[in-house]
């Protein structure tokens, strides 16, 4: 996997890749991750890359010049490029596993205020990070990376996010390490018990609790196993007696 | 406005604020923006943060101690906290703007292999970036910043997010800057035409245009004025007629 970014601010990336797991996984070559910067493409004489909006208004907008060129030098057939921008599809789980098959994702940020639509004309896929307003697209852009890099192989062990929250569907069950007992709130006596088969059950349920009481959305997206069914039916029984 | 992030990367955060807008607004005291090391207030004899989790499995989780400490060492009266969290409410621009009222948010990175369940009890509020899973909360705490500092007064020009996607229920229409013409695509002639009310019209109409093919969810939470009503008519019928 190669992620190339192309951004105003390359050095924004600078701690990106200097911290923790991401910092193992390009020490151990997992993943390529490179930033481009935009600017040394444009062909203005004063190397501006944003101009006046034409027909008035606020800001300065990102031309497509610079743009279009820098993805030029970058692109090769086997490139994803995508923009980020609040107007995209929403990130989620299931897009970042997608993002595993490619070779190569290239990712444009967008900058603050606004830029060229012609743009878009470039692109394979525009994705936002949610429903509100960054400054630029480089915090989303590091958000992609993060949760793409995590899930190559070797990066983090594999048993470690199959329990993630979202993929199984659930949110995550409650964890507990030491002390046993911390300003007066104890570990689940269950959880302590060795009985590893209670312990599983335990944990299914109050994943399936968790999800119902905060995001019971994604329940409804669920199939849920026999099990699961049974577990939701006694959550959904507690919370109507009360 | 006060940020305060706990984190056990507090380096991350250092090409956050040297860079563009938010160097800017730190620099102009438009906004305190500070990192505490969470690392520094373990009591651990070996400054260890994290332990196994009680029941078994895959990862460390990190202790509710060292937050606890950090929560107590920096918390005042007028502090919010949030603990930014993959199980938390989905963050959007009205909540963006909810925060503009706190003298202090406190922002608390869990980070990637989960944490002791009893920290939730410490925080006023659980917040998640969106349904997607990251390495640690640092780039949900960079993101929320981000979005909240360039709402701050004085930090970017009140007239240009204003327009924002998300301000006013619809997403940005299209701009444009030079040149009129790039590899075969040209400006919309009424952006060149200088009628400013036409020019008003017709991003309003886009506006509505694009909403309504990207994200109709939104226009159905939108209350339109006569304006907007007739101008998504319009667009419904052109598009009813293809």
């Amino acid at each position: 996997m190669r992620i190339t970014v192309l951004t105003l601010f390359p050095e924004f990336f600078d701690s990106f890749k200097t911290t923790s797991i991401i910092q193992r996984a390009l020490a151990d070559n997992k993943v390529t991750f490179e930033c481009v910067d935009v600017r040394s493409f444009t062909k203005d004489k004063h190397n501006h890359v944003d101009d006046t909006p034409c027909g008035g208004g606020a800001g300065m907008l990102l031309m497509v010049q610079p743009i279009a060129d820098a993805l030029k030098a970058v692109k090769t057939e086997n490139s994803h490029v995508v923009l980020l921008t609040p107007q995209g599809k929403t990130l989620c789980q299931p897009m970042v596993r997608e993002y595993l098959h490619y070779d190569h994702l290239i990712l444009i940020c967008g900058h603050y205020e606004g830029f060229d639509e012609r743009i878009r004309s470039y692109v394979d896929e525009e994705v936002s990070l949610g429903d509100f307003v960054l400054t630029g697209g480089e915090i989303a852009a590091m958000a992609l990376s993060d949760a793409v890099i995590r899930l190559c192989s070797g990066v983090i062990r594999e048993e470690s996010h199959l329990d993630d929250s979202f993929e199984n569907g659930l949110l995550e069950y409650p964890q507990y390490t030491r002390p046993i007992e911390y300003d007066g709130m104890r570990v689940p006596e269950i959880l302590l018990s060795g009985h590893h088969e209670n312990i599983r059950k335990w944990r299914l349920k109050e994943s399936i609790r968790k999800t119902y009481l905060k995001r019971p959305d994604l329940l409804e997206k669920k199939t849920l196993n026999q099990e699961e069914s049974q577990f939701l039916s006694e959550i959904m029984e507690e919370y109507n007696k009360k």
